[in-house]
């Protein structure tokens, strides 16, 4: 039987929204957004799409109309009752009322900013402009729908067949992926693929697939909307904006050189257990650590963001223990671009010397290549970062001198104020 | 929306049909019952079911409960208004009243004869007695009951996922030699699928991808439901029942060596083109097109379902030379055991001496080898046979000594007859 009233409905929808939630969104994105909104309220940033891979040319695969159509539509969502419970009732990390009612009550009422749109040649230039905490909250949901449309620009011209084959191919290759994950001892394991995903429903699918196949091995998913549906853990610390905006903030040089470490002494003020993660490398691991404080040495752990994941791994091993830490009560979490085989190799490089988990993104949730001719859907490297704060540029190095940002001129700055030498470039892939 | 009429009502369900109609047979078997239904109305015939795979034990894997549903579901079906509008005015072998009126009136009001079912260790002893048109109508049915129990027997321990990513790995796989005999030139193929499906639905599904990715290479399905529905040709002539059921009534050796020629020379009355084609193997190919009259040579093809398919097919081909017909003009019909490597081979093999055909079954309509654990999915040889004709059993030698029944006294007899020599053995799959 045909449910008529369904069907008309389903006619009357104008697109097919890609995000549909503000919690659509990754969950260290609200606890940055709650830290920004208590420390930093006045802060004016600008966040800024970029596609670090520009042969793909998003500008002639995406009809301007439709994605502003998309940015638009977020723009009319917020809070549900249901999501706002969720947000104030649930537990997370161990903790009830992670987030206060003062930030609840603003983010009750928050509509996302507005954007501005170009074309420049085969990109666009996105951009946000406004205070911290209201513009950073369009980062994720801006990737996602980048990402979508550019599937859906690429599966338009499928038939039915081959689509259904195409997302069979895809779950194989997942459900491959999760059954040589499942012979790992002792993996713990999230999804950190909301913002370069191939579509919402396909997260979820992965989601899903990993919470039957991996069951506790699975910790849970950055993604809130995902994570209060599937009724799992919501996962994720902080982020290189922190870093980033603090030190474009900052007047003098020394100023700057302290700058990563007063946004961690705002974090400790408001975190403790797994939430007190280091993330080392916006400005260069080695350095960051050789000059941190002592108490940020008594912090859980710390997250491999970029660089060779082994050797930031030593690194830290290393670090705890000239500061008379035991690496076996720390925490290392991988989240650069992960695989089955890396991780397998990081787990049984590390596990036993420090507890060890992961945060695999890309190749989780976007792991179609080699599916479609030409290769079109194969994930790609888009970002939205923090590109000024205050009028000043954010400057970003990492230890991979392929992922650095800024103009030249702060990027030299920031080497000399931060000691950094000679660094490895690495290919990202995703 | 939830539509809860629909909800409720799937509740009420006893058991989820596996044959749902009359039609949901062979195309073949509708063409011989009109035959048998003119020619020996008289005739009492035993169909049995045979597990000729007997390390699959049946009866420990079915329900026995379960079994006697589906099988008492069936007797229940008559055809449909539509059905019978289908019948009487589709367009088959480019004829239109292929049935005619006497046939179908009492196809109409016919209902399957009962069943005899018996446990017999971890085998069921399944038979069908009664007049030939009658029991005949049986055996696909009963296979494709039995197949899907046993799908349905190992699918019930699996999860939603492990249950989502089999089919998928599953359709991958049909899709994969979808696109490999997408490259055959000039390559003509049906589905011959039903008597050892995995499922209906998955039948179903195997029909739709063939339409789609092979178009006008997609000859047709075997399945009348499935032709009706999805709007492609039914396929089909005849089959071994014949020859078997006419041999077995003949009074002596000179009658008998006469039976399968005489079920021609009956079929030859009724059909012309591409439904005059040879099914030679009963009692031995070599054999049988060497004592053939010359009128079969002016049959338009022959159909190669036992032995070694190339040595079938360049017998058939020598054999019209030598009868001064053209080979180019003839057709030759694959249907044994074919996967795509064969279909392949035998395509490059025979295309341009002779119009080549496929009948592809098993392994496409149930190629779930190595998807399961212990392999539980496995496609194994079950059949249907009409085993004894009023109460003289019935013999097959065909071209592989593997596939030969009947009682020993009675082979022998039959070889005899027949002039059939020594045979080589080739392992039966499917």
């Amino acid at each position: 039987m045909v449910d008529i009233a369904t069907r008309v409905y389903n006619h009357k929808w104008k697109i097919d929204p890609i995000v549909r939630s503000l919690i659509d969104t990754d969950f260290y994105k609200l606890l940055m957004c709650q830290s920004v909104f208590r420390n930093k309220p006045q802060t004016d940033v600008v966040f800024s799409l970029i596609n670090r891979s520009n042969h793909i040319p998003l500008a002639e695969l995406i009809d301007e109309g439709e994605l502003r159509e998309h940015l638009d539509h977020i723009r009319t969502l917020s809070l549900s009752r249901g999501e706002s419970t969720w947000l104030r009732g649930n537990m997370f990390y161990g903790k009830r009322q992670m987030f206060r009612s003062d930030f609840m009550e603003w983010f009750e009422n928050m509509r996302l900013p507005p954007y501005h749109l170009e074309r420049k040649g085969d990109q666009y230039e996105l951009t946000f402009e406004g205070k911290w905490h209201e513009v950073m909250l369009w980062e994720i949901p801006a990737l996602a729908v980048l990402m979508e449309l550019r599937s859906r620009a690429v599966l338009n011209d499928m038939r039915r067949f081959e689509l259904q084959v195409l997302y069979a191919r895809a779950m194989t290759r997942v459900w491959e992926k999760i059954e040589q994950l499942r012979g790992i001892d002792g993996l713990g394991i999230a999804d950190f693929g909301t913002r370069r995903r191939h579509s919402f429903l396909w997260q979820d699918w992965c989601v899903q697939a990993m919470m039957e196949g991996l069951g506790s091995a699975f910790t849970g998913t950055s993604n809130c909307m995902i994570a209060m549906r599937r009724e799992v853990e919501a996962i994720g610390t902080n982020a290189h904006e922190l870093p980033m905006v603090y030190s474009a903030l900052a007047d003098t040089d020394a100023e700057l050189a302290q700058a990563p470490y007063d946004v961690l002494s705002d974090w400790h003020d408001e975190h403790d257990g797994n939430l007190r993660i280091i993330l080392p490398d916006t400005y260069g691991t080695q350095g960051f650590l050789d000059n941190a404080p002592d108490w940020l040495a008594g912090w859980t752990g710390i997250r491999i963001d970029s660089g060779d994941p082994a050797t930031g791994a030593e690194t830290a091993i290393k670090w705890w223990q000239s500061r008379g830490e035991d690496p076996n009560q720390k925490r290392v979490i991988f989240s650069d671009g992960l695989d089955v085989d890396k991780i397998r190799e990081l787990h049984s490089q590390f596990a036993g010397r420090t507890n060890v988990s992961f945060g695999w993104g890309t190749l989780l949730t976007n792991d179609f290549r080699g599916l479609v001719p030409n290769d079109a859907l194969a994930p790609f490297s888009l970002v939205c970062k923090a590109v000024s704060a205050n009028g000043r540029p954010t400057v970003k190095l990492s230890d991979n001198p392929e992922k650095a940002m800024g103009p030249t001129s702060e990027i030299d700055r920031y080497k000399r104020v931060f000691h950094v030498g000679a660094q490895e470039p690495i290919e990202v892939i995703v």
